[in-house]
């Protein structure tokens, strides 16, 4: 592989991650975490969601939901290299709660919306630049996007001051023509960004769209530590890294920390790659039925949950 | 996608999977993989290895490693539109337990080398053509393959009689763009063959390489149930089955089969990805010492594993 000094690797095991388990990960995981991804050459570390409690009501979520300035410098110490990242959605962060960049162990600041809200999500974005940070802004469920509205929300991002555009594959349902395709049109309406990739792991072509993102001109490439991230997980750091030739990157702090604290998380929660999110990925829709069915008793009735997500009538009163 | 009427999907699920458990299936489990996959749309299913016992030594393993023409008959029955393949490996297979084809529910005789041999798997595979059979040449570890003997064995396969050469990757090891130089250096050398592939998933890319190589021409498709393959697996067929939109095509008996037959059976044996399956992915290595580790209580020493591989002096004499 040729040399790729601009490629950033996020690691959102903590944000992403933290869907499946309700962010409680201990103050010492997390800092656990960040030493080794430290050590293995990651840009950046995504500690969690920097929304209002007050915008956004969820029952028993651990504080890495709920970013809070004193608890990140009491997790990360002194820093390294490695720079902080939080995601904030519209319509749940509370602005006020925003401290100048300066006052901050963030550095990047990510908006993510879906298409409809990407005015909202400049605006936000803009105030967070003005305040210092690095800024980007995440189109969600782009898979779902229709042609021309992507199009004039790419021309209006263009014309921010937002340095970072994302293409997201919210529902792990884009196979590589569709990320090639989307990573070239984002580059072409926005010459002047960098452009990032965050995938999920319906189809188990997390990586490979990653890796493809990235040879098209991708620079921000999102993973997660062994995939952990929502339903069927992300593209796992172990192997970003691990394929990456640069003489920054080390996998070994990422295969020692999956060893002493993922293994046995995962005996706890689950995540990664099971039939219903194939399903849902299969089908291009959101893993939620997925993640319920996962839930209850029902969990490995795949045929009946195909069925019920592509009956008309179902289909129709399910939309 | 455009149609795609001359893909072949070829589920080697009994074959490759049998390489984890030892071709522990019973009839009644072949013969209900077999009905799925005729009502699937899948072209074959590879029933086992054809190889001679006596010529290679097995300890208990199921009689899907050595097929036998009234097992074969017994288990299948009435044939469907699903044809049935077997695979030989060089040295392994005594000609003389091959009837002609008129005598058997065979159809494609697959035979595997590594490309030192590739000119007595030709032999053998002309030997079969002469008996009636499809046949193909399935190269191994491609991606230990030196250029000019790659290039050298593809012009002695384009002037024999053999119908289909795969690309095989045998270690999980390869990324797209390798993949698709592989199957446009195929086609070049071979413009009047079929080309197939043959994935492992130790870099979650098995599905992934499959269809960048369907896009580039391949057209024999390779791919197992649940994945079950060796070590880290096969590019999954209800991912493949599930994605091709022609009519012929129907995910859901391989959805139904695998909640009845392969989630009970993945709580007792293990196959897919795991990290030390990664490790040797990324290594471009057997997966051999992998699946060693993963049989004994080190097998989540992931640092340790990686260590010992990587270590210059341990991988001379790991050599």
């Amino acid at each position: 592989m040729n040399p790729q000094p601009n490629i950033q690797v996020l690691d959102c095991t903590i944000r992403d991650g933290g869907l499946v388990n309700q962010w409680d990960f201990s103050v010492d995981f997390v800092r656990d975490l960040y030493q080794a991804l430290s050590a293995a050459g990651a840009a950046y570390m995504e500690i969690g969601y920097k929304n209002s409690p007050k915008l956004h009501k969820l029952d028993k979520a651990g504080p890495w939901a709920f970013l809070d300035e004193n608890l990140i410098r009491e997790t990360i110490g002194q820093k390294t290299a490695t720079k902080i990242s939080a995601l904030v959605d519209i319509g749940r962060v509370d602005e006020r709660d925003i401290v100048p960049r300066e006052e901050s162990l963030i550095d990047l600041i990510r908006v993510a919306c879906y298409i409809k809200d990407v005015d909202k999500a400049i605006d936000l974005a803009t105030k967070f630049h003005r305040m210092g940070y690095e800024t980007s802004v995440n189109i969600m469920a782009v898979s779902h996007a229709r042609d021309h509205d992507l199009n004039a929300a790419l021309q209006r991002l263009a014309d921010s001051p937002v340095d970072i555009v994302y293409v997201v594959d919210s529902f792990g349902s884009l196979v590589p023509r569709d990320i090639e395709g989307l990573v070239e049109r984002f580059q072409r309406y926005l010459p002047n960004k960098m452009i990032g990739i965050h995938t999920h792991n319906n189809l188990q072509m997390a990586f490979a769209n990653t890796l493809l993102a990235m040879e098209r001109g991708a620079t921000f490439l999102d993973s997660s530590v062994f995939g952990m991230g929502r339903a069927a997980g992300n593209c796992p750091t172990e192997l970003l890294i691990g394929y990456l030739k640069e003489a920054r990157y080390d996998v070994r702090p990422i295969l020692d920390i999956i060893e002493r604290r993922f293994i046995p998380m995962r005996e706890k929660v689950e995540w990664g790659y099971t039939i219903p999110y194939a399903i849902t990925g299969l089908l291009d829709e959101h893993p939620r039925v997925a993640i319920a069915l996962r839930m209850s008793a029902d969990k490995d009735k795949y045929l009946e949950f195909y069925e019920r997500l592509t009956t008309v009538e179902t289909h129709a009163a399910h939309l």
